[in-house]
């Protein structure tokens, strides 16, 4: 099964090398992984996808609360959960394709972020299957790169993820 | 000064950690990191953040080459480049300041995806600066949750950052 699990860390170097040291030795392929600081400046929060066993994922889970600046470990997918990545494409676009183009856009409620005399920058958000959905429909006009961050998630309604006081 | 390097690898375990790994030697913090698959299934982008001496950045980007399914590193700072990344802000929301937050959502571009009775999710885009601004003016109502993708970033224009032929 597929897991997705929120880690808070500590935001200091060699952190991200540890969690994703102890994927590695287990033989995981992170599938996803999205780092960036949270409320508090000095805690990091990686959302992680992982597909594997439920047991295995639930020894790794214990391996990595017993890892240094790893303050708390959180799985989400069986909770109710909002899952968002964003996508910047790249693709070909002459006039005679760009009104075309555009109304993808829309139907996605993407944006178009940069125009040049023969591509476009698209940025759009969604769950994965969103997101593999526009990739897909932009195909025929050129994808020249995409770039995407990989899948955040919380919990919908009032639940949050905590720090523990002390730690924050 | 702060660099911003797209890291195309063969999506494999272990690749990642072998990236981190590196720059945690050296004792660089990974400010933000984004990892997603490209339009090719098996190859990764990294988009890494890292503050350090141009120098320096130079001779770890040396090393980061000579690392096992590591494809290609091109470091975008000096580029003309569009960076995004996305955030969901978990907020306390009561009937009578709904309306209010609703206003800011609407300001930055930004959508509400959940609603509870005491809670709103909202999901914002944008570069560092306007992330950072949409969160401090959401704090006085109670920011319950946030995480962030960190960045990805892509040059301007037509110019891409090219995977090898024979690497596809």
């Amino acid at each position: 099964m597929r897991h997705t699990l929120a880690v808070l860390t500590e935001n200091t170097p060699g952190v991200l090398t540890r969690v994703a040291g102890l994927f590695a030795r287990r033989g995981f392929n992170i599938e996803s992984l999205a780092v960036g600081v949270t409320e508090h400046p000095h805690i990091s929060r990686m959302t992680v996808v992982v597909d594997g066993d439920d047991r295995v994922i639930e020894q790794v889970t214990k391996q990595l609360h017993k890892l240094i600046n790893v303050i708390k470990i959180t799985d989400i997918s069986e909770d109710q959960a909002i899952e968002r990545e964003l996508v910047l494409i790249k693709v070909s676009a002459e006039p005679a394709t760009r009104s075309e183009i555009s109304e993808i856009v829309n139907i996605f409620r993407a944006k178009i972020v940069d125009v040049a005399p023969k591509t476009l920058v698209i940025e759009a958000t969604g769950d994965e299957d969103k997101v593999e959905a526009i990739i897909q429909l932009l195909k025929p006009f050129g994808i020249r790169e995409v770039v995407r961050t990989g899948k955040v998630a919380m919990v919908r309604g009032s639940k949050v993820v905590k720090i523990a006081e002390e730690a924050v």
